[in-house]
């Protein structure tokens, strides 16, 4: 790996009051977020869902692409496109989030890409469950990691590299985790990994590498750059951090009313103003989802939808009507898994990562319209 | 129409130095750009293309959708989706740009989407030509605008309104204005206008009017919102302003090489660099594209694809080797049209409209691979 000096060290972290850098804004532009009306989709609709890419979007051509199983193995496996996809194939709709969801409201704010709220989406993805193939490749007694390789490249904080993670093998071999080729009943699109990618349910984006072009079986944990230095919960620079792993729990709102262009507040007229939204965890089960429509200091229960047993990773909606006057408002809502509740008083981290910090939503109740 | 006081006013304009805000970054990670290196494809597959929404997306149900022409014709017309697609369909390629691209590199900047270069796609639209179905309804001889409203409801400047443009008559009646209902071979996204929007090529994308509900043609001329207020090309807020109306030239370079994840600046091996990329415009045929490699001191003609008469308003490839010697460097491409060449130095306006200045790509060659 070439290290490129000038790009090595730390990611810097905003000064108070900074604003969004060009930089930031590059990459904001380039990846996008779901738009919060969006959540009104249980499957989220081509383009809508969440992309983000560290690097460029690779051109891979599906005719030449093979994917190498190696490493730890008895028998490294060389597949085509035809091999993979003759497997047998299940369909899965799984929620994925970016782990730097969030970031942006993180004060101070750590530079990066600068995701609001809006990093989340939910897809029907279709695959050959990724359990047999290690099988039958013979992982070796001593296996501890899987690593996943894609084809993008580039450099990050001073690290060319292809990007690349390694997963727990006891993880890599849950029945769930898939190699993927299809996306809503279509070929992945280009941005979504195309022709193939892993889908591991229940974690965080940076997990579901994209483009896969190599998968490695190691003795030993894997030290690469996305897993040993990038998605580590660090309070400080010298912090070598948690690993980031399973989405925390969230429930987003689909902001009522209509919107101010320039702001996005929203207006609403007063009387009942129903409420519904989304919500999910990628460690337990949503428990319940709670609204605010004063700011925080009271909270009442949302109908939160059954969870689907064919779809345990998917997310919930649920619902609320809110019994708007007029005058300003802010709406909050949170989800609780079996483990916990969203914190409504953000937790800081230098990377900024699995801020599932509440959401807030300014609205403006107008009086009843007339006649 | 509501007028909503504290959002009244002009646009502001950001202090010297300003970062990007929170309120410029919710639509930023809202809408979203093509990442450059989708320049790669002559078609932009979808959920690449640029997306702009000045309000929510709207939920249009397809089975109760109806379209109104009215107005100053002589036989109003109502008609529901399976009547407009049981019409005569074309499909045609079009590139379309938002008329805010380039905005975020004006200086001073003027607050609103911050595009960087990336608010651009082509796609095949598949509709219905506009023109037959007005001269069915039959036109006043007093017309002089064609007014096209869409489902999207919001705030703009203090103005609550559905969104809404005007149209010359003229242009309403060439024969490449369509009704589209599908994109790419599919149904049109939600966040592309389903069911139905306007396609008027060789236009900004405001005039393209997304969630088509009502076409209403006037004897005066249209001053609703986005006509008499957006979308101006004025020299300061007292300024009326010229309307912006056809797409300026502009090629863009997919930026070689590998990036930077937070820079965005490119490595590249020298040797011979293959460029290539996009050229369009939508008043004038393109005549020639033009590289610089040395930060604009001099200028190389392109190879410049022939135009397809097929898609007269799509963009055209380009293709340039460069001899990259170590070192930095700075790329720039512009394109020429029968009209004129885009301008190397910027043109500032108040709303930051219509900006086509060059394109500039910092890159650093190294050495030879060795081996």
């Amino acid at each position: 790996m070439t290290v490129v000096d000038r790009y090595a060290g730390s990611a810097r972290i905003a000064e108070p009051g900074e604003g969004i850098g060009l930089d930031e804004l590059a990459l904001a532009t380039r990846n996008h977020g779901l738009p919060l009306e969006a959540l009104r989709y249980e499957v989220t609709p081509p383009g809508l869902h969440y992309v983000l890419t560290h690097f460029d979007i690779p051109a891979v051509d599906p005719g030449s692409w093979r994917l190498e199983i190696g490493g730890a193995v008895d028998r490294p496996v060389t597949l085509d496109l035809a091999d993979l996809t003759a497997r047998p194939a299940v369909t899965a709709r799984v929620l994925l989030e970016c782990a730097g969801n969030g970031r942006a409201r993180l004060e101070p704010r750590p530079v990066s890409q600068p995701w609001l709220l809006e990093a989340v989406g939910t897809a029907e993805w279709t695959g050959t469950p990724l359990a047999p193939l290690l099988e039958e490749a013979g992982l070796s007694p001593g296996a501890v990691d899987v690593v996943f390789t894609g084809a993008d490249h580039g450099v990050e904080r001073g690290v060319e590299q292809d990007y690349a993670r390694g997963l727990p093998v006891a993880e890599a071999l849950r029945p769930e985790a898939l190699l993927v080729w299809a996306m809503n009943g279509q070929p992945l699109p280009p941005q979504h990994g195309a022709p193939v990618r892993l889908v591991i349910p229940g974690w965080y984006g940076m997990a579901h590498v994209k483009w896969l072009t190599r998968i490695d079986v190691l003795t030993e944990p894997f030290t690469g750059y996305q897993n040993a230095t990038a998605y580590r919960l660090k309070v400080d620079a010298e912090d070598a951090g948690e690993p980031v792993t399973r989405i925390r729990p969230r429930a987003l709102v689909a902001p009522p009313g209509w919107p101010d262009f320039m702001t996005r507040e929203r207006f609403v007229r007063a009387g009942v103003v129903p409420l519904s939204g989304r919500a999910w965890s990628g460690r337990a089960p949503v428990t319940r989802v709670e609204v605010s429509t004063d700011a925080g200091s009271s909270w009442h229960e949302a109908a939160l939808a059954a969870a689907d047993p064919a779809h345990p990773f998917a997310w919930r909606a649920w619902t609320y009507d809110w019994s708007a006057s007029p005058g300003p408002a802010e709406l909050l809502v949170r989800a609780t898994d079996e483990q916990g509740a969203q914190p409504v008083e953000p937790e800081w981290n230098r990377q900024g990562m699995a801020n599932n910090l509440v959401q807030r939503v300014p609205v403006t109740v107008l009086g009843a319209a007339v006649g």
